[in-house]
């Protein structure tokens, strides 16, 4: 076997793994996970159970990496432009973050209850994503260095902000532009009170 | 062991049930009630393994008792005082959380992963216990009527609580006066945006 064929078969690998991820994706999005068999997936990939447990060993491993992909679509789809000014940067990434929720629901919720639940791997899924969002606004409001009150901050605004979307949406009676202004004031309040200027 | 002997033989089902769980309560408080094998409870208790099981059938039923109880006390301790005046009464409130907390740290994770784990009955009393302090709250504002911002707000904001909580207890670096400080403008200003006068 050759370099090159070594390459395009590992290639081939990576691309239909990405492919039963993207059609993961579609499935579990708005369906819970318990809702899709094995075989609706194998199926609807168009590849045998086989091969599919060929990549993910098992339901859970298929789910894990299906969250993954969500969580790290969810951190670029509310990556701040940073064209925009500051309060505009903030508003449309939370517009962005509910919109995703809203379509992504159920993954979302596995994101989410992940990071308090059994599953050791959800739970460092959820982390890590928590984690680089968290980054992302220290590092745009230009502090020299984060004091851990302004870490704690934020990180409970984050919870504010899982919180109240999925609240909102299990209502379903508060507008998205009210629910994008709790949030944006909560963010503000949080801020002075870790003695930080809002970004801008 | 006299006495004990004869309070234990005293002890009425519904006693011995209390004791138990005030006896749970000491045990799980700290420790992760993985670290905590049921045979030490019941020596601890002075009743035979049988016994316990008698009152509780599985470990599992056991802890969820507990953290029940332990859920009950937190609204109880943070019950606020109506003779203070309302900035106050708000402060002595999340005082008392955080203290409660702090003493309480394993059942306190517990009631708070319960909600987002696979195990319904412990979703079923943390959504209880914050229904029942999102009420609290809410009566306080002496508003005619809740909306669904409101309401919404207010279970943000208690995620919140929870999360800057257990993450300031995690780092050990922030001062209690500044979390409750970061706690209190937080819902400052998230009544504001929810259109109501802070307490008071």
């Amino acid at each position: 076997m050759t370099l090159s064929t070594r390459t395009r078969r590992r290639l081939g690998a990576d691309a239909r793994r990405r492919q039963l991820i993207e059609l993961g994706l579609r499935l579990l999005s708005r369906e819970p996970r318990e809702q899709v068999a094995i075989d609706r997936i194998a199926e609807e990939a168009g590849v045998s159970r086989g091969l599919l447990f060929h990549y993910f060993p098992t339901k859970r491993a298929f789910h894990v990496a299906v969250v993954t992909a969500a969580a790290d679509r969810l951190v670029e789809l509310t990556e701040p432009d940073p064209a925009l000014p500051a309060p505009e940067r903030l508003r449309r990434g939370l517009e962005a973050y509910v919109g995703y929720v809203i379509e992504n629901r159920e993954l979302y919720v596995s994101l989410v209850r992940g990071a308090a639940g059994a599953d050791e791997e959800l739970q460092r899924v959820f982390d890590r994503t928590r984690g680089r969002i968290v980054d992302r606004i220290v590092a745009s409001l230009g502090v020299a260095a984060a004091t851990p009150l302004l870490r704690t901050a934020v990180r409970g605004w984050l919870a504010l902000v899982e919180e109240t979307t999925l609240d909102a949406l299990r209502g379903g009676d508060v507008p998205h532009t009210d629910l994008v202004g709790l949030q944006e004031q909560a963010l503000a309040a949080l801020l002075e009170a870790a003695g930080v200027a809002p970004p801008g």
